[in-house]
């Protein structure tokens, strides 16, 4: 039984004929120009992406409930589905506290770290996302440089004597746990096809690290990346409509073209 | 070489007398409520204790340039060190962000989860820190009961063959990196005592977890705590500065039966 957050994210994606979500990643001098330039970057790219992703970059500055409610709210009309990148990591209590507030505020998912573990860590975040009828997104192998250090490294089992590398442990807590999603970097092909072969056409990968980072759209859609998760190449373009555009046209070219070699 | 946030937690605890950092965790049903309660608990207890840690619980509601930062102007007046629990555990760019933002709104070190790793990851914030003379505080064990998932977990390494506990890990990074301080959840003394084996006096370990989620004070202070975190112990109590007042002089006392026993 998927959460109504998957169903939103699938009406989006039809009506838009797009698996491009934009993270808003907009850096400026002050908040008054986060905030505008936010504003018209969604006015501008709205057709092409069906979802939008948030985090610290336009909370810290802007503030929850004053300019990243307003974002949220003009995204609601705009019948595009947000996401907020807060990473949740803490202790249970706090992350209800975290989990209450960013749906409150209007965001339809969020996103965790399965690090932290199930008892007093991410339940509570998932008994409130089941009770606001939200979507629980969780990082299974990030797009960074040094994610071999943590989402890589190779962890022993004492009681069953096996080595399992930490992102396969990860995907099987996301299964499990009825996640909504799985972040696994487009940075990493191969984790993102070992990361398919376990979760499989139940839970979609959402693949940030297109772009700046380095990633390239067909490799990740042909090793199992089902959204694209793209900020800088759209945020910091002369004309970020048309890049959009371009990169929403071209993963629906991939899915072409892997649909005739599948 | 000790970043100026050591310093200046030395002088606070020299000031006062006392290893006790509030947790601010105030849980109230509106914003202007929380704020107000906030301020009454620091106007109370702040001759008792030697810092004061905020996290979500104040900065979502209140936002982190509005009510947050009158919160830490507030704390800097009476002399108190602030830090933000923000467990940050992002890619590099959002990171330097992120410290960017908490560091210009006044506080004086953040907490981030060495699982990042360093390259792309908690390196930008350590650059920010150095720059602006900032502390960094990384979680080496939490104190919730669903730590051993993840920072309980056995590592492999197939270069050497050898397998070692993830705070173990966690410990050698905070040495190599040149952290502020390791937070070791007072519910898991053991893990206290192995972690200050590696650290020694080099690290002080900063330790949440006494009251309400079942830590002891002594027990942890024997075991190699150097600062405790108390929060819904002092914040809920009918007269915080009482409460707080008795686990100074507990703490206190604790390091002075202590002294003899060693």
């Amino acid at each position: 039984m998927p959460r109504e957050f998957r169903l939103l994210m699938e009406k989006s994606e039809k009506k838009r004929n797009s698996r491009l979500i934009l993270a808003l990643d907009v850096v400026e001098e002050n908040p008054e120009k986060i905030f505008s330039r936010s504003m018209s970057i969604i006015e501008s790219v709205h057709e092409y992406i069906c979802a939008i992703k948030i985090n610290h970059h336009l909370i810290l500055p802007l503030g929850l409930f004053n300019g990243v409610k307003r974002i949220i709210e003009r995204a609601r009309e705009l019948e595009l589905p947000t996401i907020v990148d807060c990473k949740a990591n803490d202790i249970g209590s706090t992350n209800r506290i975290i989990a209450e507030n960013y749906f409150r505020a209007g965001f339809d998912a969020l996103i965790a770290n399965p690090f932290v573990g199930w008892e007093d860590g991410l339940q509570p975040i998932f008994e409130v996302a089941d009770k606001m009828g939200r979507g629980v997104i969780l990082l299974i192998y990030m797009s960074h440089k040094a994610a071999w250090e943590g989402y890589g490294q190779n962890v022993y089992d004492p009681t069953s004597g096996r080595v399992e590398p930490q992102y396969i442990i990860f995907a099987k807590k996301a299964l499990s746990w009825n996640a909504d999603g799985a972040i696994v970097g487009a940075t990493y092909p191969e984790k993102i096809r070992k990361i398919y072969g376990i979760l499989g056409d139940s839970i979609p990968i959402y693949s940030p690290g297109v772009g700046v980072q380095g990633g390239d759209i067909e490799t990740a859609i042909l090793a199992g990346s089902y959204y694209l998760i793209v900020g800088r190449l759209i945020v910091e373009a002369d004309n970020p409509a048309r890049t959009a555009k371009i990169i929403r046209d071209r993963i629906n070219n991939s899915l072409k073209r892997i649909k005739k070699l599948i």
